[in-house]
């Protein structure tokens, strides 16, 4: 059995569970679906950089000026000593590290999951933000909220978060282009004229699968209840019926937090 | 033997080969991969809509104002007696329905096959389109050019299509976003770290390769040598390489001409 993997995750307030992340809740089902032994250590926003470069975990994205932009999930795997960020780099190191554990990117299907992620993006995300950052903001603790709502004023460039989709006609429109990118989703699932539920085949589930689960896991969260019964009762139940698949992989350990 | 399929195109004048739409010819890769047999019935663009009328074939798609638009590529199987439309589709309808042909689409790949086509197309068509679209103004019959000018120049919302990327700024702004978009492609068929030239691995084509092949094909045949040998020069010569081994499903037979 090998050593637990330390698996970098950014702690929730009043939400159940602690986890929230879209992006990190794809690394979580990554590491559960492989039954891998594994330790969550919470970082909080302000510290993510501070954390990751104590651990020697290079930054896998760029801000626009160019200097490193240090983001989770992050893991470090003390059997290799290699440490890593960004989900997708993730599953493929798990995937050919521990290669008697189940795949995650069967090796036919890796351009095509690339390539997925992107049109995943495209199609669902830029509206699914608009409902879902804003929520977010209100189930941090206080200095990971104040450091999430600073920058992300910035990025959509608001005063205040709560004006990106206030309840009336600008939420109904995000809330509309969600079910639209659900709807896209849902006809690739259908392209061939079968009814899949899951991206490979009937009941094995995939990274892409795990990616559209991730992201569906962060409207359960930090969403109102009724507007996530709203979303499961789409396209025939199919996105209930989904996550249900996912249950047994939603485990969320106590970790611990991170020492600075 | 099954009974040559009969396989609608859009021909050409002063280009060889005849063939040169990105979509028709993913459908010739097809047939020309499969060895099926086939005849070419070439149908000129203001023809297009009597001629599947008549064969008895449905439109793929729609037009913004909700009438039906009917586009090549398109079959009909004699040996079926079905007609269809649209190159994925039809795809899939070989696939299907000779399935001992090689496959064109392996069956777990079908719903990421799906999610390729939508991120292909944002990443690679629209600038891509700002150069082949005025060039194959140039290369078609006189009564196709005249329809063709005049529904693409109201598509684009310009005067004349040759103002959409003339020699110059516009020109090279939208050869960058070429280049950009086989970047983006270069990196899916990288994202293991490996350096496949096809999707699914070393030497086997499957659909999404004869995508990216019926554009590149395209930028070969209606664009100056010139950009095409740029264009194989790039991300260390990939797409010359690429576009090798599609020599061998590039045969285009004599065909006849469409009847009213």
């Amino acid at each position: 059995m090998p050593e637990p993997i330390i698996f970098y995750d950014i702690p929730g307030k009043d939400v159940t569970p602690k986890a929230w992340s879209p992006n990190t809740w794809k690394t979580r089902y990554c590491l559960n679906f492989k039954g891998l032994p594994y330790k969550t250590v919470w970082v909080e926003y302000p510290d993510i950089e501070a954390v990751m470069r104590k651990a020697g975990i290079l930054p896998a994205a760029t801000k626009a000026d160019g200097s490193p932009y240090y983001t989770l999930p992050a893991i470090y795997d003390p059997n290799t000593k290699a440490g890593l960020a960004e989900s997708a780099a993730i599953a493929r190191y798990l995937d050919r590290t521990y290669p008697d554990t189940p795949r995650l990117i069967p090796a036919e299907t890796d351009a095509l999951h690339a390539a997925f992620n992107q049109a995943f993006r495209n199609a669902f995300l830029p509206d699914l933000a608009k409902l879902t950052i804003p929520a977010v903001a209100n189930h941090l603790p206080p200095r990971s909220e104040v450091y999430f709502r600073k920058t992300r004023e910035v990025g959509f460039g608001v005063a205040n978060l709560d004006d990106i989709a206030p309840p009336g006609p600008k939420r109904d429109e995000a809330w509309a282009g969600v079910k639209k990118g659900l709807a896209m989703i849902a006809e690739w699932l259908q392209a061939d004229g079968s009814d899949k539920l899951f991206f490979t085949g009937k009941d094995k589930i995939v990274y892409a699968d795990m990616t559209v689960a991730g992201f569906l896991i962060w409207a359960r969260v930090v969403l109102d209840k009724k507007e996530w019964e709203d979303l499961i009762s789409w396209h025939e139940g199919r996105w209930g019926k989904f996550m249900a698949a996912f249950e047994k992989y939603e485990a969320v350990d106590e970790g611990e937090d991170a020492v600075l």
